[in-house]
């Protein structure tokens, strides 16, 4: 391709919107740009890396015996009140109606009309188990669209649906996607890790794993094990309960040797109870922590929930946050939230900003680090006061312990017990055992080998294609552009003609590209009357994977070869060379 | 791909929704299942058949030197009202507000957003001209959705948009656009006419071309000249203006002639003027003719529209229609419609019914053929009175006499006068050239090779991917299913085994299977369980251009061949052949 033909507006500045490296690259080497916020038109070169993309999924779906399917994006409601999804996806999901006054919905995902699928068209265990798979464009409307294309609100998708007559065929399904998914980023040259995790809007009643590209901008945290390998997402990690004595005593270590600003110990040894410290105006662990001068892992905090329709009030150590979707669970309701003041109006006792266990006529939730506490400063339960002295058992009861704050780094990894690291990650895959929630919910039924009717028992399995362009532009983002890793990059080769109104230059331009097409490599030729510095700048921006420079010496058949790909020897950005050298070094290498 | 774990859920009959043989076979296929009015779901063997033919389409786009991009479905209302289209399109625009209440359109087509991006992107003639092409999904909320895919609310389209310094430029694009559109149906094995057309709601400046699939189930009629190969869709087709004085005589001989019921001359031959008839509760020119026992091309037919802010009285012969595209261009008027009762409101002397051109205080426009007439019947103007022996001239005026009218099977070829011919038509393709309606509505400019501020000249381009499939099925529909010619069926060879347990079978058939691939064909293989009409009569619903079928004679390395495609020598349906015979057959000649 003629770079003379082809749009490619670069910029010399990001737009102020651009948030994240890749996202800045990406509009100045002119692959993109937005049209409403979240929104974005793929120009040629853009095009060009998200089509690789699309190849890479789509070969790598085949090969897993996926079949491609292709379902609309408008969806009648009707279908999400069945699944029940209606309601509960909100504002994210975008609705409209149509002439008639037809409610309708722009598919974020397709479990509801791949379900209505099935249930229509397969009802016998000879015709199980299989997966369906598409590429479209798909629809969030994020409260926050964010870094371009890794939070946009339309967005390119690969979701898959599997069906099957048993959970051993469901596991099968699920290892082969599994396969598939590390194939995929790996082709893509990503860096990556697969981590548990928590099945959220979709969910589910099994297993569920995220493939993370690992990224700064990345809003996901991974907690991971250097020694053993385990890897979750924040929200799902587990880490062990190694904390159960040893930080109790750290904390009445602390309580006995920190240069207190007041004095904290209970008045007497035997039998005593707790102290009253006036805490004025006092009210988050923050302050406490700065104002007593001690570590928050020696505060116990009090946080309560509207746990569906009831209060339940939850303990965890000042230093650990409480983990929502573990609450949820561990209580087995729908709804959970922090109680608000309605909520609390009627427990006058609950003095907001001086919670404390002592006294609550609620039920209470110790975690697991708060149990092993020996003793501990808490709130009052009473305006401006505080306690300390407090001892777990003694003064409040533990009946009731549970593993419900998040990890924190350095915890103890739940495999192996080594220390645990953070990273950030992008989630650019998911992988669900979905069981029978959308069969059950929607009637999909087949009849097994027996006779009786039973639920197809399904899997999810998601990619985004466009956030992973975007993910990779993230991480090969370099000092002057993407340097695009082969297997998705817009054109293989860049023939960099320093004058094309030379006839020697050109003459050897058109050599090169002959040779190269005739082997099966995408060219993209820079044929423009632009200075050589306009030429260069353009190039690195664009970032392909191979750079061919042809200039004055043309005439000796000599160009110059830069890349990020080949192994180059030489120490220069780019190296002078005979033309012929510089194909063979591609066919060798590329 | 074995036919055990692929979704074709085929059906003994077609759903009551199918309207169309095309339709029928792709339902019945278990090619596609309707989701919603107008809204399809592409199963396996439809989708691959659509990817087909998004293939060949992208590959004769490439070579048209065009470039591919993606451009977002949802679009920002402010875009349409830029262009003017917002209010212009009406109910057939799909609308939607996201979560802030910002109004949205669903892409019907991508001019405007195109427009944007080139205003602000390209400033100079050196970036022009170039062509950006996608592939994608586009919505259009159908007032009646029709025939399938044909006419769908939801669908997949590519279009195209060309930007030139000057319409010399676009000349050449419009050109290549036009030998692409042609390459594209031939490969997809269409029966195809290209036929001058109207520019429609998309507007425009220049020639506009439609591609029309030759199909009784066509909603478009194509008006053609077997002679010279001219060709025009209806509202576009030009006629001889042969009948200028001949139907005039006709008409006279009609009136001197018939067997009348009614006295229809006039009372002397000198200086007579018309004769009343009294013509109680006939309103229609049908009744009127069978009334009167007359052909409707004696009499003259007055209609009366509200044009922008006016009235205008239009008169043609009774056998023909009035050409509202047409009108609508020599009153040069925005809207046109037929006046309704409350625009005749203050016109007593327009009786609905018995309207006539005699007395007409309003503008009068006469099609050419009227003003060939020596002598007619009209509408009196006065309720249950009609008038013969009108003259035109002397009794009306004929001072504006225009084309206005459709032209009529059997009429003369504009270009040589031989008699033209209808066909129904689906119209698969359109192009236009734009102009700068767009660019000038947008504000989109650039520089000249003189410094001059210009506007882009446009072009765009569209083919219905989707209804492109449905009229390849329609074409090809036969007795028994669809018999997809070979460039885009979902698969190229169908190895159906009649007995799966039987080793030979199993054997030979996986031979097959292996020679075929390595020979890189396509292969679906019938491995089910099941009885072999169950397996012939899916294997005709599915229709791939070649079968072999495995059965009995594999003990002898015998099987039958089947194909709608291959020349194969013999009387009957299938062929009995060694198994080599019929791989070197497919290889020969697929």
């Amino acid at each position: 391709m003629r770079q003379s033909e082809i749009l490619i507006p670069t910029l010399r500045e990001a737009p102020a919107e651009a948030d994240a490296a890749g996202h800045r690259w990406l509009l100045r080497s002119g692959m993109i740009r937005q049209l409403a916020s979240g929104i974005y038109s793929y120009l040629p070169m853009g095009r060009r890396v998200l089509l690789n993309v699309e190849r890479i999924v789509r070969e790598e779906m085949d090969r897993a015996g996926c079949q491609e399917v292709l379902l609309p994006i408008m969806q009648p409601a009707e279908l999400w009140e069945e699944s029940g999804r209606y309601d509960q996806y909100g504002p994210e999901l975008m609705r409209l109606k149509d002439r008639h006054a037809r409610e309708f919905v722009l598919g974020p995902t397709h479990e509801e009309v791949v379900t209505a699928l099935v249930r229509d068209e397969v009802n016998s265990y000879r015709k199980l188990p299989f997966t369906l798979y598409q590429i479209g464009t798909k629809f969030r409307d994020e409260r926050r669209p964010r870094f371009g294309l890794l939070r946009g609100r339309e967005f390119v998708m690969k979701d898959a649906y599997s069906f099957a007559s048993n959970w051993e065929e469901l596991d099968r399904t699920y290892q082969a996607m599994n396969t598939a998914y590390s194939r995929i980023l790996e082709r893509c040259g990503l860096n990556y890790m697969r981590v548990e995790a928590d099945a959220g809007t979709i969910g589910g009643q099994g297993a569920t794993h995220e493939f993370m590209a690992l990224a700064d901008v990345g809003e996901d945290t991974i907690v991971s094990c250097g020694k053993c390998g385990y890897a979750a997402n924040l929200e799902k990690a587990g880490y062990q309960a190694s904390s159960l004595n040893s930080l109790g005593e750290k904390g009445a270590t602390i309580l006995a040797g920190s240069e207190l600003k007041h004095d904290l110990q209970p008045d007497s040894n035997s039998g005593a109870t707790w102290t009253r410290i006036e805490t004025p105006g006092i009210r988050t662990i923050d302050e406490l922590s700065s104002f007593l001068n001690i570590g928050a892992e020696a505060i116990i905090k009090t946080l309560v929930y509207q746990a569906d329709d009831k209060l339940v009030a939850v303990l965890v150590r000042g230093d650990h946050e409480v983990n929502d979707i573990a609450l949820k669970q561990v209580l087995g309701v729908e709804e959970l939230d922090l109680a608000d003041e309605a909520a609390l109006a009627g427990h006058p006792e609950l003095a907001v900003g001086f919670l404390g266990p002592i006294g609550l006529n609620i039920p209470l939730v110790v975690d697991r680090d708060v149990a092993g506490m020996e003793v501990a400063i808490t709130g009052g339960n009473e305006a401006d006061i505080h306690l300390s002295g407090v001892r777990p058992g003694r003064d409040f009861p533990v009946s009731r312990v549970e593993s419900v704050r998040f990890a924190t780094e350095g915890d103890g990894c739940p495999s192996c017990g080594e220390s645990l690291s953070f990273t950030k990650g992008i989630e650019v895959g998911h992988i669900f055992k979905l069981g029978t929630k959308y069969s059950d919910a929607m009637g999909a039924s087949f009849l097994d080998r027996n006779g009786r009717q039973c639920a197809p028992v399904m899997g999810c399995y998601g990619i985004g294609v466009s956030r992973l362009m975007a993910a990779v532009a993230e991480q090969y983002a370099g000092e002057d552009g993407i340097q695009w890793p082969a297997s998705i990059a817009p054109y293989d080769v860049h023939l960099i003609t320093l004058s094309w109104k030379d006839e020697q230059q050109q003459k050897l331009t058109l050599e090169l590209e002959q040779q190269l097409m005739d082997a099966g490599y995408s060219v993209l030729l820079d044929d423009r009357d632009e200075r050589p510095g306009v030429k260069f700048k353009d190039a690195e921006l664009i970032g392909l994977p191979v750079q061919i420079v042809i200039g004055r010496g043309a005439a000796e058949g000599k160009v110059e070869l830069g890349s990020h790909v080949l192994t180059i020897s030489g120490d220069s950005k780019r190296i002078s060379m005979a033309a012929q050298e510089a194909v063979d070094l591609v066919k060798e290498q590329l």
